[in-house]
This record gives structure tokens, sequence and C-alpha cells, in this order.
């Protein structure tokens, strides 16, 4: 049987940001859902308080060992003003394979599935109804324990939090691609590494990669295999697709790249429109070489932030190409107009990917 | 200038743990030395204040994105009742290299070595008297940006904890070998990853094969290169030592291994000792060959914990190895004692290697 979650509504609601400040993860909203773990109890005791600071020991081990996985996906009101998810219990799949990797206990998926519907439902009004903008959700799971020896906590907290986000592309504009360095030092995870999972830490390693990229007048680094610094594995913290003499690629999940649900959604929307599309090993060479012979038609990369990054040069070694001219690809557009609309509820959701919160 | 340290004492001190139960991380002295940064001011705010939890915005960029550091050191009594330190400086270097390598702000060295003399000066009748006890020193830097961008924060606390421990060893035993099993799936750090920072993720990144090696019966587990998968890198979270045929051999820093402290000392005894010490690229091959031959003499671990941690059995695939008949060896006993005879005083320091704090 589910487990009840508690509701204790905040008696000062805040003043909500207007949308042209939101940027993104900057403002939070009312309430935030909360979710205990103990080796004995299980989780309990699911509730959803006013938002509000978190107590923790200076010896909590998220501090000190970094047990921490998180999601984010996203809320969207529809122009009938409904409310609705994209594919939500990918996340929460997602979530307990991260946990997995870090030794962290497993969340009920039902659980975690009433928590974000209710929060969302309680937070509803912050959701904003400008175009490009909605409810970034923000579900993480840390290591609480008070003890500082080098093993799996017995204790977490589970929790969500929601933050009203802008427009990712400035409005007026539609996609605008993106200049990307070929990172040949740093590497982001390796087979058998903890790349798989959303955990802290790998963002936290990825930071150094992307300010030097920053400083070359780049705006993000692309990933690659940390065993022959030959194959393509992400760009920046999202999946990479390369459309070249009509077909389109993707890295394969080759055990240190993030199985992405835009990843998946694009994957899958494209096999709908029946252009084929291959997951396989693919060097930077192979881009290169294509982008001589005239066939690089497109890059893109996804992401719940974006949802579609159009790359328009890329920056290896000595070498440098530009695709496509520099200007949006067709499918890039194509694909970013989809899904966004069905996010949004202005394009059919055929491949029924959206969850109607109210 | 140093900056001053602002001090406030608790007006109520805990009572301290018998030394039987002390354990390690798991009970915390009176006090606490914390420092902020921010982007503007720089590190400011030194102060000591009594212990207590802290208080932190869930959106905390520590809990999501894991720019974390640590360090780990001890604190010892002298039979003449003096606090001394081993070799604090090489923490605070440290702590600055893996600040770089997680793109977080450098601390001034002799600021942070003020604040660890004058927080164990305020503590120090929480050092155990004990054998084998020891104030263990928790140094620890983290990000507290309320944002949700992939960005370095721009806020960061710095703070050290103090935590009486138990002797690793039981009393009245010496050293005791562990059975260690060589991982060949799971891999701790890759050359151009965060390995060679001491920082949160590779922590958490670990467990799991920890927990699989404890599950088939060994205490720990080896790390191979993540390439080839074919190296030795660290076992643990401690570095390893190999002696085979009267010399002695660890794996040289190749851009993934953490640069012990305890490593560098052992290195620098071996060869104040005159005994030869190679740095370079170990194979469990190779270990295994000089098992079969007769010539494998001896292998220990070194970490702050431990000081010493003898190995006693190697399981690879379907090989295994016993060390010395499972029996601790000489030089892991004349490196142990030594090493401890120093932090404690009882052993001259001839190599400098200890901070009297009053």
């Amino acid at each position: 049987m589910l487990q009840t979650i508690e509701v204790t509504k905040t008696s000062q609601k805040k003043t909500k940001p207007n949308h042209s400040e939101l940027g993104f993860g900057k403002f939070f909203t009312d309430h935030m859902f909360t979710m205990d773990y103990s080796t004995d109890k299980g989780w309990h005791s699911p509730r959803i308080t006013p938002y509000a600071p978190l107590t923790l020991e200076p010896s909590s081990m998220v501090f000190h060992y970094g047990q921490a996985v998180f999601e984010g996906l996203k809320a969207y009101r529809t122009a009938d003003n409904r409310v609705q998810l994209f594919r939500p219990l990918k996340n929460v799949k997602r979530m307990n394979l991260s946990n997995e990797r870090l030794s962290m206990p497993e969340i009920p998926e039902d659980l975690a599935m009433e928590a974000l519907k209710n929060l969302i439902e309680i937070d509803k009004e912050w959701i904003p109804t400008e175009e490009g903008c909605s409810l970034y959700i923000r579900p993480f799971i840390i290591a609480t324990d008070a003890f500082l020896g080098v093993r799996p906590s017995s204790t977490y907290k589970f929790m969500i939090i929601l933050s009203p986000v802008g427009a990712y592309y400035n409005s007026g504009e539609q996609l605008q691609p993106v200049s990307i360095y070929v990172e040949n030092e740093y590497v982001r995870a390796v087979r058998g590494g903890v790349g798989i999972a959303k955990t802290a830490g790998n963002y936290a390693g990825s930071l150094r990669a992307q300010t030097e990229a920053e400083k070359l007048g780049y705006d993000q680094v692309l990933w690659l295999d940390a065993i022959e610094k030959k194959y393509v594995e992400e760009v920046g913290s999202m999946n990479i697709f390369f459309k070249i003499g009509g077909k389109v690629y993707t890295p394969e999940l080759s055990g240190s790249i993030l199985d992405g649900i835009t990843r998946t959604s694009v994957i899958e929307l494209l096999e709908h429109w029946n252009i084929p599309v291959e997951q396989k090993r693919i060097s930077v060479e192979e881009i290169f070489e294509a982008s001589e012979r005239g066939e690089l038609e497109e890059i893109f990369g996804t992401g719940t932030a974006a949802v579609i990054s159009p790359v328009g040069k890329l920056k290896w070694g000595e070498r440098e190409l530009t695709v496509g001219n520099g200007k949006v690809g067709q499918l890039s557009l194509d694909v970013y107009n989809t899904i966004t609309g069905i996010q949004t509820g202005t394009v059919e959701d055929e491949l029924n990917w959206t969850l109607k919160i109210d």
C-alpha cells in the first residue's frame, strides 16, 4: 500500500518573479517534498512542507563521500491551462539505476510518482505560461549519516524541489548554434566508473574542462572516450547526434554515457518518422572526414534544459569545422519543434509521452 | 597579513566517549572551524565556534554537482604530553591541488595552518591518550551557491571538524593482514578524470565494488587502471607497496592515483634506510609471477587511517596468492613501528615530519 504523503502548506506564499528574470535554477517555489530513509525503517515519512533550508551535521556523508544522485525534468502548462509532465517515470527509473551504482537505496516508483504529482499540483501556479518557460523539477537523494568511515550511508534524504525557469533560447529567436571544443586532456567518465549514473561527482569533474573551453572562446566541450580519446561520448551535459549523408547517428551507450531521456525520445521520434538512426561508436575523425566530403549535415545535443542544442562549430586540436554554414539544420528544428510542441500540448502526443497532472 | 580567527567557545562541553567505544569518525569534539568564500570577498570570516549543524538551502550546489574536497590527518599526544601533527602542510597543499582540479578556490596555506593549530589547541583535551588512538582531523570544502545551473559555485564553506578515533588494530595485536579482491569490472579513476583529487565523488564511486568484494569474503578491493585493466593503482582508499626480491615497488603517479602523504613518507623512510624503492607501472601479472617464483615477500597498503595495512591474500579472477604465508612481513612492521613511533613521539623524528602545536 502506498504511504500517505503528509502535506503542510505554507502560511506565507512568496512573491513570484517576473518571467524575464527567471533564468535557470535561481528561484524556488513555496513547497518541497522530503522523505527519509534508514536501514531499519526503509523510506518513510513522505511529506510536503514549506520550502526551507536543510539542517545537516558537518559530518554528513554527502559532504565527504559524495553519495548524491539527482534527476531533472519539467512541468509545462498547456494552452488550455492543463499541467503536464514529459515521461516522468523514465526519470524515476533512471534515478534507481543511479542509486544502484552509488550503493544507495532504491526508491519506490509509485511513491516517487505520487510525490511528483502532488508537489506540482500544490505549486502549479508557479508554472510560467510564457513561451519557452517551464517549471524545472529537481528530485535528489543525499547521504546523511553523521559518520566519516568510508562505507554506504545507512540514512538518506530524498527531496524534490521546483524552480520556474525561463526560455533557454532568447524569445523571438529560434535555436542558436553553439561552438564546441573537443576536449583531449580531461575526461568525463570511463567504462566501469559512474558515467552512466546521474551523480553529483560527474558534474564536479566536468567543470574544469568547461571553464577552459570558455576561456578559449567555445561554448561547450565535446567529451571523448577515456581509453582511446577517439570516440565521441557527450557534449557538455547533453547527448549528441550527427546527421551525415541523410542518416542520423548517436554514440551507443558504451557504459560511460548517460542514457538521456531526450536522447531516447529523439531516437523514437526519428524512427516514428522513418528516418534511420544508428547507435554506434563514432570517432571524431569520421565526423571531420564527413565534413570534408560535404556530407556532415547537422550536429545537435539533446538534454532536458535545452531540448535540442545545435552545434555550429567543432574545434579539434588544430582542425576546425563548421556545420551547415553555421546555420541551424532542418532536422534539428523539426525535432525541437515537435518535442517542445508535445511537451506544451501544441503538437499531438502520438507517442504517448506526456502525463497530465490535473 | 593573516586574517584573525574569531573564537567563540562553547558554554557546554560534551561528555567525552570512553576510548573503547571510539571507533572511527563517530564522535566529534566541542568546536569546529569555518570560513566562507565568495567571489567578491575571497575567503573571509575565519572563525572557531561550538560544533553545530549546518544550515544549507536544498539547492546548495554541493548536493547536486558535487564540488566537495577534503583532507584527513591526525593529531597525536606524546608521552611527555605534547600535541603534534604529522606533515600537515602536505595536506593543505594537496587540498589546493584538489581545489584546482574541481574548479574551487585556493585556500591560503598559512591561514589553513593557523586554523588547524588553533582548533586543535582549543580541543586538545579530546586527543585520546590510549595506544593507537588519535584525534582525526577532517578539513573539507563544499560549494554553497543556491543555484542549479552547471558551473563552478561562487560561494564555498571551508570547515575543519575533529573526531577522536580508536586504534585501527585491536589492542594487543600487531598489524593484521587483509584479503584483497582484484576488481576487474568497476574502476576507481582514469587519467584525465578526478582520481588525483581528494574529492567526494571518488569515494561514492568506489562503494559498489567494495560492497561486492565484502560479499565474496574479501576485506578490500585492489583497483586496476581503467584503460588496460592490467596495472595496479590503489588498494581500497590506500596506496600500495610490493616487496619483491629485496626491492620495494609502488605504482607511479600516473594521473589517476592519489598522491598519498603516507605513501610519500614510506618512500622517504625507505630511502633513508637505503632500501631501494622504485615507482613504476606494476601489472597484476608481475605480482603473481613473482609469487610463483617465490620472490613476493610483502604487500602493504598505506594511508592515514591504518598507516600500514599488510595484504595477506590476493584474489584475481580464478587465481589466488598468499603473501608470506599470510603472516605480516618484517618491513611492514618496521615501517609501521617507525612511522607511528614518530607520530606519537616515541621514535626520534630524524626526517623532521612532525609539527608541535603547543
